[in-house]
């Protein structure tokens, strides 16, 4: 069987994140009827990983396998054919079967955008978080610092979920201003659910001055959510690129 | 009588432009109605110019004159409260009573942005024009060389549009790439109808090899629409600012 690997950008606006369930409109649901639409075949599509209701991707990563003849050229755009205009794939390549969108990742990489000025965007606010007070970038990305390299990172998870293990390995994280628009990016080799949400919900309050850059490390090693900042909403996140 | 200028943000799209008529959505009505909810008062608002529907602004500029004593820095939050989300007053400012938005302009700004991928973008598709054969920006940046100065613009002005003169002044023209886009972007001390959208679509004319960039100069002097190339939609333009 041939194994397709497809990136995929999506407005998560409107969808329920990004995994199938029933009667709910859904990101995966939706590319695996596109294919099933044109190679006849029932497929299954595995993504690097989930994303949120909400969240955005530039880069998500899925594959799957199929018998379909079709050459690998004119999948992406016969596959857009059938897709809601919210959902691109940007490409489409033949990998060896053994590639495995999630076994096989080694780094990913998301962007969280707050727009920081007094009345926020009319065009892009769909795609930022609007912060009126001033927030000190440079501090941010002070603090940014100290959540790089291998840490537990239990304070920044969202509460009630389950997973074996917190440790996860960031390794990088930047903070940097875009005119009116603070850009927070972290690399990691897998996230927790809603990290990257609380990590900048964190960083913003470092850059009210409610929390030293320094700080950041009794926070990770107390390893207590309440320690940590808000949850941030979803419509600033997108995953930006997955490497393997 | 105070004399309140406005920096305005508004994403076009559902929107017959800017200009006031009725029955139809429009961005000076609803910013003109926005003003009488919260001073009580019949205003004119006087903007830099119009703008098409579809059309975006970042920096479209307006004035209007006011018995209101509200505080200039409580007006932008104020009006914003009263409008839809696609528009947002950015900033308001008190300004001297001979200012005029339309009669004061020194130049503006426009943005024609070009998705030059082969698939598009999900999140910006809004925002962006979609030219899937790869364009040679380098010559397109050539060719709007050519469009800098005094020149009678009627090659590039919307047929069946009256105006008494098509001279006018363009004083820089560039054109870029960031990463799978391509920016035009043109300042001049005024526009006529529509042509940034079709000296944009001569740019990507000779993107595709059609036209030499040094053609450029015979087809403005031809004054015949009929040599220029197509109107691009409007939902790729952007009014970036204007210069007092």
């Amino acid at each position: 069987m041939r194994n397709i690997k497809l990136i995929i950008e999506y407005d998560g606006k409107g969808f329920n994140g990004w995994q199938k369930q029933p009667n709910k409109l859904n990101i995966q649901g939706e590319i695996e009827r596109a294919i099933e639409e044109i190679t006849g075949e029932k497929i299954d599509l595995i993504a690097s990983g989930r994303t949120d209701a909400g969240v955005h991707s530039l880069g998500q990563t899925a594959n799957f396998k199929t018998n379909s003849k079709i050459e690998i050229e004119k999948f992406a755009k016969a596959i857009n054919s059938k897709l809601k205009k919210s959902i691109v794939i940007k490409s489409a390549e033949e990998v060896d079967e053994r590639f495995h969108s999630r076994y096989s990742v080694k780094s990913k990489t998301y962007r969280y955008v707050i727009n920081n000025s007094e009345n926020g965007s009319a065009i892009y606010r769909g795609l930022e978080y609007n912060i009126s007070n001033k927030l000190d970038y440079k501090k941010m990305n002070e603090a940014i610092k100290y959540f790089e390299g291998e840490h537990d990172f239990k304070a920044f998870k969202a509460s009630g979920t389950s997973s074996k293990s917190s440790v996860r390995k960031i390794l990088k994280g930047v903070v940097k201003k875009e005119g009116e628009r603070i850009i927070i990016e972290l690399t990691g080799t897998g996230f927790l659910y809603n990290m990257v949400r609380i990590i900048s919900g964190t960083l913003v309050d470092v850059g009210l001055g409610k929390i030293a850059p320094e700080e950041i490390t009794n926070i990770i090693e107390s390893k207590d959510r309440k320690n940590a900042g808000k949850t941030l909403p979803a419509h600033g996140l997108f995953l930006v690129k997955v490497e393997y």
